[in-house]
Order: C-alpha cells, then structure tokens, then sequence
C-alpha cells in the first residue's frame, strides 16, 4: 500500500503517523521526493481498513498495491478451486448446467422439469422456494414446501439441489440442500454472510445489480474468512441505463474474476435478460468467454407459470441448448491447444 | 392497469385470458380497436403481481395506470404524514436535523458528540454501533456496546437515538432505540423489512444506492403492509459513473417522493457526497428541495475517527450549516407565501 | 401508437385533440372504458414526434406499439442486409474481422500490420487518422497524412479501409476510404449523421457510452433516411459504475439489434475492455453469440504504441485468435443445424 | 505525477523509461523503496497524455497529483471568472437566470416569453434555432430564422441572447448571438470545440449527459486551448437507472465544480428533470448549492410547445420562482456571513 502525504505536512506529523501505521503492525518505508512523500507498507494490507488511513489528516491519498481480499485472490491460490457437489465438480473444467425453474410450484411441475433437465445433461437442478420479491403483493414462494419438493426431486433424479436462503432463519429448513445460493440483493447482507462462512456447504454468491467486482469478490471473503472456503461466482446483470433488457449482462466478469480469482464463475442469462429469445445467444456467449457454468431457467409451460415465464426456456429449447453448448465448449478448448503464441 | 393483447391472439384465448383475471377480482373491459385489442382491469391492481400478467402468453405488455403502492401512495392519503418521535416531529414542517458520528466509538465520544449537536438543534442523535463494512477485515463497530453508549446520550441529551439494525437477530438490543435505520445494502432484505413491519417504531428507510425510487416506495410497502406505518424515506445517493463524488446524490428523489408519498424525506449529504466540504452545500440544497430532515456526520475529532472521518463535520462546522439551514428554510417558506400563481 | 388520456379531461378538449391528431395524417379510434379514455392511432407514427403528443395538455402517456425506426427496422426489412466492401461482404454469414492498430504511427507500422493481419485472414483494415481525444494536449493522430498511409497499406494488401471521421470537413481527405467510422462521442453528432447519409458509402456507427440501444438505431435512421442504407452497427461498451474493465461491454447488444433490426452488427472488443488480456474471450464471446464481425485493435508493437497500447493484441495473438474465432463460428452453425425446437 | 514500475523490471528497462520521460522535458525522481519502485515527474504533466505513459511496457500505474486541465483550473486562477454578456456578468455574484423557450417557434411566441422574463428579472435569453432531435422525424427546430428571431426579441428587449450551435457549418448564422451553447451531445465534438476555442464570444458548455466533471473540465480547456477563456460550465442531469426523472440532476456538481475550476457553473433544471413541477424545487436547490445561474425553459403556452412543453414553465411560475430565487440566494449569503469557523 502507497500512502501519499500531503504538501505542507509537518516533519512531526508524519512521524505520528509512521508510528501509528507501525502500531498496526506494518513495516514503513519512507521516501521523500521533491513530489511528494510516499510511504510505502509491507504486511497484509488486505487486513487493514484503507478508509481509515484515507482519513487521517495528512494524508492525501491511499493506493492500494495489493487487492483487498485475500482467501479470494488467485495471488496466493494459483490453481482454480475445484467445488464438488454430489458427485459434480464445478471449476476450471467442462461447465455444468444448472437449470430448473424459477419457482417450486407443485411436485408434478418440478419432478417434470428435473426429468427433464437430467436428460439434457444438467449437472445441478435449481428452484426458488423463498422467493425476494419487489413487491409484498406478489407471489413469495411455497418456502418449506418447496424445499420438500426439491428433495423429491433430488431424491428421485439424483441431481443436487440449489436453491436461494434469504435469512439464517430459514437455514433450519436447508439441510438436504446442496448449494445455498445467496441472492443479487443479499450480496452486501454482511449477517447472512458471516453465518455461512460458518457452514462446510458451498454457496453460490451472485454479483448485486450494481455492485463491482471488487464488492463481489469482498463478499466472496466474508464467507472464506469464516472458513467456508466453497463460493461460487455468479453474474446475472448489472443495472444500467439501458432498457432493451432486464439487466445488462457484463460478460467481461468471466475472464476478469478468473484473472483476479480462483473460484468458480458461473453466469445467468436467464435474469439477466428477462428474455427467452436472448438465452440461447448469451449462454453460448458466456461458455466461449470462460464460464464455468450456467444457471438457467428451464419450466414445462413457461407461459403459465407464476413467476418469470417469458425469461424460461422449454426442456426441449433447453436440450438443443446443451448440445450447443457442448459444442463452443468444444470450440474453445481446440482454440486454446492450437495457440502458438 | 391496462393489458395489450398481441396481434394474432384468438377469440377463445383472449376469453381465457379475461376469465383468469376476473378469477382474480378484477373487473375487466375489453375495447377491440383496429390497433389492437386492449383490457382495461379495475379493482386493486397494487395487489397484483405484474409479472405473472406479463408472462402470459397473448399479452404484448401491461401498463399499470396506478402505482403498485397503496399505503405509502398519495393518492390514498392526501396529507403529510407526521411522525413523533420522543417528542419530535418529522414531516411537513421545519426540518428535523439529525447528528452524530458514524461510528460510535467510546462514551467521551457520543457524549461530546451528543451534547454539541445538540446545543446547535439537531432533533435527533445519530451513531453507527452495528456497521455494514464492504470488508471482513475492516471495523465492524462496537455492536451491543455502541448501543448502550447512545442510551447513556439520550438520557444525558434528551435526544432520540437513531441507529441501523442489519439483521433481525439484534433486534433485542435495540429496545431503547427510537428509529431502527435500514441501511442502502439492506433495502431489499424484506425478510428484515417484515420483521419491521410489525413492530411499531419507526423505520429510517434508506434508498439502496442502486434503487428506483419506486423501489424504494416498495420496499416501504413492505414495513406498511405489516401496520407499521411509521416510514422515513432516506435518499443517500447513487451508483453512477460518476467519481469525483462517492456517490451521487439524487436532489430530485425530494420533490418526486412527496409527490408520489405522504412519507417525510430525509437527505444524507455526508455518505452522500463523502466529502466534508460538499456536506454545507448539500444540506442547504436539499433544504431548498423540501427535505423534511438531514441526516449528518458529526465528529468531535474528524481526523481521528475510526470511519468516515473525511465527511464528517465538526461540531462548530455543524453549528454554523443549523444556522445556514433554517435561513434557507425560512426563505423557500418565504417564496412558497408569495407565490401568485 | 396508444394514447392514454387523463381523467376529467373533457369531452371538447377530447375532440380537439382527435381533430389535431387527425390533422397530422393519422386515423383515430377511441376506445372509452371505465377505466381510462385510450386512442389508438393509425397510420405512420414512426415519423411521429412523440415528444409533441406526450406534451398536450389532456394527455396522460403515450404508449409506442410500433418501433419509432423504420428503415433500420427488421419488421419492414426481414432479411439481414448484407454489405458489401471492396469484395468482403458483412451482414448474414461468416464474421468479417478489422483490424489495424489505434492510430496510424508511420508507414513503416501501418504497412507491417496491416500485412500481417492479412494473412491472418482479416477482411478489412481499420486505423485512426483523425483521433478524437478527451484532452486537447493528447497525441491527435496524423490526420489527412495518416490516411495517405491507410491507402499505401490498401494498395499494397487490398485490404479496404475503415477510418474515423469527426466532422464534414474532414471530408475531402476521406475520397479512397473504404468505410466511414463515426465514433462513439458523436453517435448523435446529428450533421455529421445527415451529411453521411447523402452519401453513398458505408457507414460503421459505433454506440456512444451511454446511449442505449434504440437511440442507437435512430442515429442509423438518420443516415438511412438520408438514403445511404449501408450501416453497420458497432457496440464498444457502455459506461457503468465497473472500474475494472474501462467500459461495460453489452453484448446482448447482438441479439438484441438483430432481433430489432437486418442491419450487421460488430464488436469492439478492444476499446470496450482496454485490456489486451480480456480481448480474446470476449471476441469468442461476441462471435457466440451472433456478431457479424469484430473490430480489433493490432500494433505491431503495442508497448510503444502513440495510444492505447494496453488494449493491442500483437500480430501473433491476433493470428491465433483469428483461428479461435472460426472454430467458434463453426461450433455455434453446427449448434444451430442440429435444433429440434 | 507520480509512475509505479512492476515488479520484476530490470535496471536497463527503468533506465530507459526515465530518459524517455526527460525527453518529454520532465524532470525525474526515483525511490526505489521496498514496496515498490516508484518515479515522480516534474514539470508541466497537465500537457502530458497520461495513457502514453500506462501503455509502457514495465509501468503498472499512474497516478495523477495534479489535475489534467490548466486553464480551467483554480489551481493556477485563484478567483472567480466573470463573464460580461452585453451588461449582464455571470460568475461568482447573484445568480443570473437565462430564460426562454425551448424551440423557437414564431416572431409572436418569442417576443412575448422575451418580454415577460425580461419583466421577471431574466439576465438572457434563451431559445433552440438549431435543435439535436433524436429522431430525423422530429421538428428540427426554425434554424436560421429561428436565429433572426431570438435578434429580433434581442433588440426589443435587450436581453443576450444564448442558442445552441450543432456544427461549424452553422457559424454564419450567429454573429449577433451572445453566447455560444454547446449541447450535451456534442460535449465531446472536439472539432466544434476548437472552432469555438478560436473566437472570442462566451460559450455555454453542457456536460454529456455520461460524462464526468474531469471529462467537462476537459472540454473547456479544448476551447480555452484556443484562448478562448469564457466557458460556462451547465450541469444538465445525467444518464443512470432511475427512470422517475428524465435523467439525475447531479447538484453536487456545484460545489465540486467550484472546487475544482474558476468558472461559472450553471444549471439547467428543466432538461434535467423533465418535468415542470420540479423545475421550481430543482432551481431553487441549485441556488442553495451555489450556482452562478440557471437556465429554464419558459414558455407562453406549454400545452402548444411544438418540445418540451411537459417541461417548460408559464410566464406566471418563472415570476414567482425568480422571486423566490433571490430570497432562496440571499438566504445563503447570510448565511455565510454569519459562519463562525
């Protein structure tokens, strides 16, 4: 970390402050240009609060030469994390498919869509059964019942369940499942964070809607620090100006958080567009940017059901889409060995 | 609400279509244009989840006429609402100035914090003892603590304390405490939101820094649609490509939200901005926008504070914008009398 | 196009606006229900000015059906417009790559580039002359002088050329360019659009950084209706709060034009980016999902490049992308060929 | 300015870096700490493009200590620029009101809103010859008539008159206008700014409705490159996600702005909003955060403006908003008097 201090600063005052950041247990270097005076820290910055050093009277700026996450940072974890669910292993190889529909809404519509879903290849089935909704009007999940039913579900198909935790509260009724996925607007709910850093069970985070990489990958941390070291990245849309679609999908993530990190990266084209028609396009998009799986939403009669039907494909559009995506995963990887530079 | 069909639907599915939403409880007329066939719904459509209309098969789009908000609409509460809090008012009248540091940090702190703001008329104190850090690594605040310290305030000072609760698992901490805040990363925890609405204290609700102010008003729904009707509106910026300034803050929310609400709406220039020197501007600003309040950071001892201390005030700082703010309020009330048109 | 007319407005007021809306060309039909007053117009509200409806005094909203484009619209033009420069055709088929460096340098720079990514297989050349910079105290480009060096590399390779122009006064210098780039600062530079459009040149219209993708697709409506109907749309990333990447890049742009429009569609993965790293996969990124072509930045030299270095691919990376690109495209037709649904 | 080497960079490497940035007339000095080896430039790196200096092979970073404008910075031009428009001078004093119509629309039109903001206390007047529509089918605006016009009300009423040139082509047309304005389009037309940078008449400068304040400052400083020193800086609002307005006004544009630069900054709280129900809240927040004027769209008969007219005030409303404009500005200036610290 590169502390500037500010023109006009006393000699005694920046003393203070070397003795200050040496009490938090920094090695300083100090270097007095004609510019400026630069102090230079070495110690894991990652673990020290930049706003508090911003604030300090002299100092005019903080410059961080580290990232501010650690247990995330492929820095010190070089290799990709390899997250194993039920006998599915999701990072650094072929992409898993993690499809179902947007809501549980009965046995027969769930055990449906996980037949058929399993068929084309998915690797996990996904439903919401505690649903955040926009309104308190709205439809808000069938809760406890719909984790029952995705048992069922898992118990006859044999596919892993994920499915989204909203509160530690309801975490009694997620025993069974397999992957808690934390929600766009949960992203920054430090408390739920912090208990599910606690669990031996992954967690699939998805990017807020208008939060940064950096703040996904800081969030990431609060669930390793407590020791739980299987996250799953999600991208599902940023909020932007643009309208044409729900959310603007910011592909560019996958190669970005495979650089700066280690762990898993999966995208949603389904909640990100709001549009069956884009799914197929921005699936196919993702697998050939790096993606180390997709979860989409997959429904047996899209336009019945009770939430997100126009953003849900059929089981067979989603069949067609597997094979597709086989296919650039494919492409991608004959690309790669074929590089000579 | 009005529902466009698409071209092309056929007479028995557009009967289907209106028979399912009279099962709702809608009355529903049907006007065939040349242009297209269009249904008009009456009846409480904020009570109807819009987008299980959408997803229905022949429909093209729907257009809600009313918003889908009732109890913090306008419309159906034409005055403003007032809320008193320790014998302090807040809404439709002089604005309420709300004070303290970010953090608490010891009791010389929030007690000298305390009684400087309010000497120069702050309404209320306000103080940060469970905070929302972007890191795991950074200062979390004192917790239960920090609450006990801004009980000792309010029985020195008088004032009503102002404090942010992030989970439903505090609650019990927070019994002597006048306005539970939500903060911007929480506004779409309705898990919390619920929990809150059926307590009877009011709720300091702040705008996610990515949020449509509709959501806002829906999400303030959700505290009102448990009874508990006692809702402050907080606009504390917004995420934009803008950095000179932490976030944007958005002086408009003001006048937009008390035509759309009854609620009163407070501004928060010091997160805002994240600039001391932008605090008095700010505030004097939202002043002349109509705000019903402020809500500043003020700290004994800005260079030292353990967060936030580059946008906080000191207290003669303070002292002085008081002065400033009711000058400017005694103006717009001014210009508001003479007003001939 | 609906419009929704405001409670208690009159049955006279009602009339005269029907009357006007009439005297505009279009027929009227009104369809008065209980909930609201609703005309429907027919007749071309494209060339409507929208604005001037949604400001009449009676007038609640005004509510498009139809796309406020015509020429650029697919609905009106089914099939993919096809271009076609100096014997490469863009729009419908295989993607054609550009590529060249940021700024023509000298002779010696141009010519090697624009001969090695020749035989890598591009189809175009693209290089600035005239570089329109955000400081006045930047590098320029070479201006009329570069472009004498893009046709020395045209001579020599055959490759056509696509180069910038910022103003109708650079005209002259534009005679043997191939295809005019209109950057993404002066996407609504409307007399630049107008003069564009009286000529009979293609036109690559690259998406300013916060327009969205309808305003897009006006600017192309204002060169085609000026007669010129060869444009090709070019998405390079929009602004958003992400600091990582310089832009956003949205590439559900490419489903989303093609759906809307018949015009090609290409992807700038260099600008959007800014990094050199992020260039290949989001190139195999845009091919997956549907672009007509890519634009990429190429020196031959990218460590002293005159501007934007960072974001170059070397010859040699370049060359080994072009290979990757093609397997990809092969991927998604053989995907495509082997649907059911 | 101050330039971070990588890791790893060999001696010979920084060695020749540092001659390369004496060849630029810098002078160099090194710190070869344990953290990281750092270089401080001294000189004049405001004419220095500081994305040459990134794109260098074994540079990490650069971080500016000094602002990349020199003209339009307060830095270097302590006081307040005062502007005089036939009599009228704007910066640093009461604020001015430019008032008038947002198109021109007839000799009867214009001179009425002209002598009516003239009675109200306007400084100038404004009016849209040239109009950027996004549309090719929307009114373009009276061009040059509109112009003859705007001299016609100049004449009678003796009001500056401030209108909108689109393109160096249009300069004919403006010998008697006052003030040159830039629209928020063409905030980055560099090739207009230079013309404009050559004369010697005031110009408004609109910020893009996604560009920064250091982008704006940018701008000016190509016009005042020219030696052109009359730039008015007019905050607009800008593009984000919150649909309630038309775009954000961003009033801490302001303050910042003041902070920054010496210019006059005004803004425009019409285009901003939308809306004519927020203009009076929005100008009278904009005085309270220190504007040196406002400039607001009146118009005689906003039910018939062929633009804009949702957005426009009567001559009735600007009367009473001027007055309370100036209880509003003498509000704060007491206020300020009375500052203790």
């Amino acid at each position: 970390m590169i502390v500037l201090i500010k023109d006009g600063a006393k000699e005694e005052q920046v003393r203070q402050l070397i003795e200050r950041l040496e009490s938090f247990g920094f090695q300083v270097h100090v270097s007095k240009g004609v510019v400026k005076t630069i102090l230079g820290l070495v110690g894991n910055t990652a673990r020290l609060d930049i706003d508090l050093i911003r604030s300090m009277e002299i100092v005019q700026d903080v410059k961080r030469v580290q990232e501010p996450y650690k247990n995330a940072n492929r820095k010190f974890h070089p290799e990709d994390t390899v997250i194993t669910v039920g006998g599915v292993t999701i990072g650094g190889g072929k992409p898993v498919l993690i499809a179902g529909p947007c809501s549980v809404e009965s046995e027969d519509q769930i055990l449906q869509v996980a037949r058929a879903v399993k068929r084309s290849g998915a690797g996990m089935l996904r439903g919401g059964a505690f649903k955040p909704r926009t309104s308190p009007y709205s439809f808000q999940g069938l809760g406890a019942e719909g984790i029952r039913l995705l048992l069922l579900a898992k118990e006859e198909t044999g596919l892993p369940i994920v499915t989204e935790i909203m509160d530690q509260g309801q975490l009694p009724f997620f025993d069974g499942v397999d992957v808690f996925q934390v929600g766009a607007r949960n992203m920054q709910n430090y408390e739920l964070l912090r208990v599910l850093g606690t669990l031996r069970k992954p967690v699939l985070l998805k990017r807020g809607f208008s939060n940064t990489l950096e703040e996904l990958l800081m969030s990431a941390e609060y669930i390793m620090a407590g020791g739980n070291e299987q996250v799953i990245l999600c991208e599902r849309g940023i909020r932007t100006f643009e309208t044409a679609t729900r959310n603007t999908l910011d592909l560019s993530a996958v190669p970005v958080l495979k650089q700066l990190s280690h762990l898993p990266v999966v995208i949603d084209p389904s909640h990100s567009t709001g549009m069956a028609s884009l799914v197929r396009p921005m699936s196919l998009s993702a697998i050939a940017a790096g993606a180390d799986g997709l979860i989409i939403e997959v429904h047996n009669d899209p336009p019945h059901a009770l939430s997100d039907g126009p953003q849900s494909l059929t089981p067979e559009a989603f069949d067609d889409l597997a094979k597709a995506a086989d296919l650039v995963f494919q492409a991608v990887l004959a690309g790669t060995a074929a590089m000579t530079s």
